[in-house]
């Protein structure tokens, strides 16, 4: 049955207000504020991050992956600073009032979402207004008091670790704009899904924030690509770093990809959309870092070693730095 | 000198990081995630409101209007829960990369807002996308340690109260769509001004905040006209009011208009923007929370009474019901 929303109160009542179910301080969204109640001898840790239709995510998206992705991006964050998240605040925008069937896969897929990450909706706001439908996710976690995992942290000799793989969501972004380049990079039908997932449903790291709190000197996540975001941490760090190029861990349908177009390494270290972590761990914390990612079940690869020059470096295998040119993405 | 803002960071760097250089939580805007910090012995609590060119201001309104009004209205809705606010995130979406002079402006205001109101940034999102400018803003608050005054506890026999005057926004908004209202409703220069100025530059009620945790059983901000604010009220209190039309606080202005024309009882009691606030107070308390008021040097008005009865009624001199039709603003 095709039908629309008809009220901000039906909105909230019927879709929102179950989402905030888990959380006694949303006050079931009936207040214009909640209470966030962080556990005892931790700090609380905000971040914001919006994501709008045609900028981040298609318009044919499912409503479930647009759900997903909007709630991913901001759990990422925080899961980068050591913490554990556990509740939102989300602001929707629609250009017309939300068919009822698109608004209870959109809730169903933050549902899906909140309980894989473990935070609970606190409140928000919604509108109509022309654009395009925008989700705007204010996220809350915690971290043992004095705990969290900062940008500025890193120093000259740290190795540098990134977990998972890169490059595979800007490739899926590449292939969803150009069908034809799964058969130009000869991707099988597996290689292809993977890389479309990854853009579509990025995984935040959860398991690997204890970890980071008890290993990393400094650490972020990459959502505007590796070099860009290594540079970011490098410059509020005020030190450089040089990443080998050979070390980039690769998903099998990356290197493939990679293997037929060499040029895709520019997309892989710039792309943007990994979601993935990278951090600082002293020599010294290294091996105690492995084995606690190890134990996590979270892959996490040595990229190379921070500097004391200045500089963001990717060097190839003739240890001769590779040019990029300007890349990496700017929201403006 | 008219220029564009070349990127994220020279935002960031350059306009909204000075922002942030009272908050030392927000980590100078240098991370993705700020820390929260409320006073030892409080509750954190949290709000979110967005404004947007040509639905909540114009789009030829000052920038520093329009940063004010983008944070006050977040403000107003921390107050009414008796908090202090101390913090907030803000993400901005421009059409088109906003030129420097505006954001100088914008950013100007809204340091004035944040002195204003006592708060600073801590962090946020910006992104340029299709549709109108919109401000998007999640803010902070503490009240001592479980006093925050909810919605949910008026009682039937409580006395209804609100802070200033009512309508003055609305009839601002009317006059700025049509000048010529001011000949009509025969208001002098002053008159019309403050009915603008009451659109353009909400004052969130900061002194009433010690007044409502102490007297009120309940309590909101109005932003969508009285009547639709009560009415939440009410049934989150699952109960109802009478609200006696001859008690209504109009200014000079409000009052000279109603004069002239009548019909804008509508506009005054639904047409929304208010900005004040709305409590319930038991007739024990009344006379106390009217002398803290009075200390604090904030207007408040007996607006009536609240009831078993579950209908929220406005009642003129003769005793009878006023009908008012469907009212309110609604966000969609």
């Amino acid at each position: 049955m095709a039908a629309e929303v008809s009220s901000e109160g039906d909105l909230i009542a019927t879709y929102l207000a179950p989402l905030a179910r888990r959380v006694p301080g949303a006050l079931g969204l009936k207040d214009d504020c909640a209470l966030l109640v962080a556990p005892p001898g931790t700090d609380l840790i905000v971040t914001t991050d919006a994501v709008a239709s045609g900028v981040h995510f298609f318009p044919s998206d499912a409503p479930g992956d647009v759900a997903w992705k909007a709630l991913a991006v901001n759990v990422s964050d925080l899961v980068a600073k050591g913490a554990v998240p556990f509740a939102y605040q989300m602001a929707l925008s629609f250009p017309e009032a939300p068919q009822r069937d698109w608004m209870a896969a959109f809730a169903a897929g933050l549902d899906a979402a909140q309980t894989a990450f473990g935070l609970g909706l606190t409140g928000g706001d919604t509108d109509k207004r022309p654009g395009p439908l925008t989700i705007t996710i204010t996220a809350f976690g915690h971290v043992p008091k004095g705990r969290m995992v900062l940008r500025s942290g890193a120093r000259p000799g740290d190795h540098l670790f990134v977990s998972g793989t890169l490059g595979d969501s800007a490739l899926g972004l590449l292939l969803r704009q150009s069908p034809h380049l799964a058969h130009n990079w000869q991707l099988n039908a597996v290689e292809a899904d993977h890389l479309a997932q990854r853009y579509l449903r990025p995984q935040p790291r959860l398991a690997l924030a204890p970890a980071l709190r008890d290993f990393a000197t400094a650490a972020m996540d990459l959502s505007d690509g590796l070099m860009k975001d290594l540079g970011r941490l490098c410059e509020t760090s005020s030190i450089g770093a040089i990443v080998q190029a050979a070390a980039l861990p690769l998903s099998p349908a990356a290197r493939a990809a990679l293997h037929h177009d060499p040029a895709l390494l520019t997309a892989i270290v710039a792309g943007g959309d990994d979601y993935e972590i990278i951090c600082a761990v002293p020599e010294s914390a290294a091996a105690g870092f492995r084995a606690a990612t190890e134990a996590a079940g979270v892959p996490v690869a040595s990229l190379g070693i921070f500097s004391q020059a200045r500089d963001v470096m990717l060097v190839g295998p003739d240890g001769r730095a590779i040019e990029l040119g300007n890349s990496g993405w700017d929201h403006f």
